[in-house]
């Protein structure tokens, strides 16, 4: 008989919730990418049946003993580590009385449905009407969870997303980035007023455009044998670990939009075909937080792909796919690669400005959460805010401001800071391969991408969620988070 | 307080069930119209994870006190319906011992899998080796499953698919074809022989037939707002009601193929998207029966497609699609849609020589269940049928002959008359259209399709399963399944 009962059966439990979320992900990824409009309802019904398996799975009174007795019997450090990971699971699902959920899903469904037509009104006062109750119940949440978790309310709430990320650590990080990026980006701007910049020439036709992209991702490694390529509104990587299913979306007018968010999804999509094999369906074997996540995205679009070495090697590319243009010559895609621009709006934002995007939401959010701000105080700190960071005057246009995210009008809080998180992991992932091997660019720039595959590969994708955050990047890299890693990228790559 | 309360209950449970099984088909679809090779194994164990969860709720212990008290309350007739398919469904799902069904699994998948280098192969003495044992198990199941029901072993098993018919009825229909169906064909071979015919000229580009076949199932009816088309390596229609997923294969050589399996699956297609909505996901819902299912499909394939009025409406749709061609002038089309050639393979045939091929299964295996032959007698029977009913001379040809069909290699026994049931049905609804409607054949010329379309939504479609096969056949066309109305049919269409 095992000398691990417990612990095999809460094994068991994992991998056939692992086979459930496989059917339940691939028909979410059906939804976004294939499904007709009429299918929807049926649809919905029969994802919200498995939501609540899923759940009464994961809060089975039996669990809690099983976690107590597996922690006494003789785990390997992987068990232990798996066992660790299970019990987060278990506390998430655990930690919020079913009757809260549910207010918040149909508070944050009312709250996310009008802003689709608030947002551009420009409707702030509308928003508010519903903003305020969904708030009040993240409040409660926080509340809750920073109970059970002993975190601060905020952090309670970032650390569903981000174990083990505080906001006194990001206050530390984030306001270190906050004192040298303001004039980072006016030198950055002053620098690259004067260079000459060739626009492409559309139209680009959708077939090349997809066979491009399909070209480059396996030039990153992407596994067409365990993935696909598709298109949907919103690209996203979805699928499951061992068959990942990729989206992007097309416009004829441009298709470096397209090519470089297929990039980033490429990242995202190796860092899952690419988990531990072994274990498998198993918590430790999930990809470890968002940030580790973004970093990944991000190793792959800011470090490799605005890389002048592989822009060189993409150049040909563009010319095979659409004809020759003046704008595809490497140096000048470089520069259309690395333009800097302030702007009202995160999600086209390039890797310079985007911090500021993501600190100013965190500067907000964090107190909206914590009490010391309501609603009504928003616009006239986002207003002061972007005026500071970015130098731009957003007052009065709330649709390209507070309004401009999904993320807050569906509830979502505490999420933000991973974006900016995983630029600065991704450029301290870089480092580290740079001292590991001092001819990275050459070699990149030679075309041999394999030394930061297998970097990423042994260092992150492998590890999984063996380690804490903090753990696993002190092993990859020899410290924890450090953002002079990501101003030494930026100064290199803008001002070098 | 509801009056119906263990009736409540089971259409709970069921509700579940339509629910997961929704992403069970999706699932299934993509596996065949998606999913990249190394996606499988996760795949595999995902809907096998599913599987068992459905078997688990089909035979929970409840269900039969639940039936039982529920045949004891106030029910509608309709829900009276709806529990007499509940019972179906549930003495189906527990009628087999679990250690029975495991075994027939792996005997089958093992036959199958042999069958598939062993049919190129020629190799009966190899196949019989896999083969015996699978039928062992076929029998034992259809002792048991003939000792539940009271019906003989073949019958029991045909039941699974066509709730009602007997062996005594197919011996019956099947014996009156027989009489005369050698005889027709040999008249219409006659015929055909001097008519002049010319065959298209390819290649026929994919994307201009999938816009085809896309143009075609509009034609149909085919609702895309509820469902898709997409490419598979063997054609089925799939999904769910909601949301049928169809698929179709291209050669580049020949677009009549992939043109009306579409046209068939579509007839499918059809079925499933008027099913009634208002108690979609109860089995009185589900589509009534196998042979029901394939007279839908022929219908659309063999009555309406290959009608000369549809014909003649399709002839400018290739013109359109390919460019002109001799070939596609309307009456040498409708030539090239009712060419009658004898030969060795069923999924070849036409619809004048077909019923053949299934007679003579059906001849073959309901003996072999029933013990009265064995796997050794197959060849000399076979052969003797073929020369009998279709003039052809199979002896050693093994790979065109009884190794030809994945049904018995895959240990699936009284399925086969569905096919031909399926074409007599299809000509006893349009002569009871045209019996209601006299103008029916000049409302297809003038391609007014409604009529035919509302003829089946209100006498097919929408009765889903609410009567037996025979009460339904009653209530749409006056009488029980008659094969004059296929025998008129074809002397009309090939002799007329």
């Amino acid at each position: 008989m095992s000398s691990t009962p417990s612990y095999d059966e809460l094994a068991t439990t994992w991998t056939r919730m692992h086979h459930f979320s496989h059917l339940q992900s691939i028909a979410g990824w059906d939804q976004a990418a294939n499904m007709p409009p009429r299918g929807n309802e049926a649809r919905a019904a029969a994802m919200a049946e498995m939501a609540a398996l899923l759940h009464r799975m994961s809060t089975a009174p039996e669990l809690p003993m099983q976690l107590g007795r597996a922690a006494q019997e003789p785990l390997s450090d992987l068990q232990r580590a798996n066992l660790r990971e299970m019990r987060r699971q278990w506390q998430a699902a655990n930690a919020l009385p079913a009757s809260l959920v549910e207010r918040q899903q149909l508070a944050g469904a009312r709250c996310e449905h009008a802003w689709r037509t608030q947002r551009p009104a420009n409707d702030w006062a509308g928003f508010l009407e519903n903003f305020r109750p969904l708030l009040a119940l993240a409040r409660e949440e926080a509340a809750l969870l920073a109970a059970q978790t002993g975190l601060s309310r905020y952090d309670a709430l970032m650390d569903r997303f981000e174990p083990g990320m505080t906001s006194a650590q990001l206050d530390r990080l984030f306001g270190e980035v906050r004192r040298w990026l303001p004039g980072l980006i006016g030198r950055v701007i002053e620098r690259q007023a004067s260079r000459p910049l060739i626009e492409p020439v559309g139209p680009f036709p959708q077939p090349q455009q997809r066979a491009l992209c399909e070209q480059v991702m396996r030039l990153l490694g992407f596994d067409f044998e365990a993935g696909r390529l598709d298109v949907s509104t919103h690209p996203f990587c979805g699928g499951v670990p061992e068959d990942v299913r990729m989206t992007t979306r097309f416009r004829e007018d441009d298709f470096l939009g397209s090519l470089m968010g297929t990039v980033h999804e490429t990242g995202h999509g190796r860092y899952e075909q690419n988990l531990p094999r072994d274990v498998l369906g198993q918590p430790v074997a999930h990809a470890r937080s968002m940030a580790l996540h973004e970093s990944q995205s991000l190793s792959f679009e800011m470090q490799l792909g605005s890389h002048p070495g592989f822009v060189a090697r993409l150049a040909p590319l563009l010319t095979q796919a659409f004809g020759a243009q003046a704008a595809f010559e490497p140096g000048n895609l470089q520069r259309l690669l690395t333009r800097v621009k302030p702007g009202c709006i995160r999600v086209d934002a390039d890797e310079v400005t985007y911090p500021a995007h993501v600190i100013l939401r965190y500067e907000i959010e964090r107190p909206l959460i914590e009490g010391e701000i309501e609603p009504e105080d928003i616009p006239a700190l986002w207003d002061a805010k972007m005026m500071e960071l970015l130098g731009i005057d957003t007052r009065g246009n709330f649709k390209d401001g507070p309004l401009q995210d999904v993320h807050w009008p569906s509830g979502l809080f505490g999420y933000f800071p991973c974006y900016s998180l995983g630029a600065m992991y991704a450029a301290q992932w870089f480092a580290a391969m740079r001292r590991a091997m001092p001819d990275l660019d050459a070699r990149i720039t030679a075309g041999d991408l394999a030394a930061v595959f297998d970097w990423l590969r042994e260092h992150i994708w492998l590890q999984a969620s063996r380690w804490t955050t903090d753990e696993l990047a002190r092993r990859a890299s020899g410290e924890v988070l450090n953002p002079a890693h990501f101003k030494a990228h930026l100064e290199a790559r803008y001002l070098g």
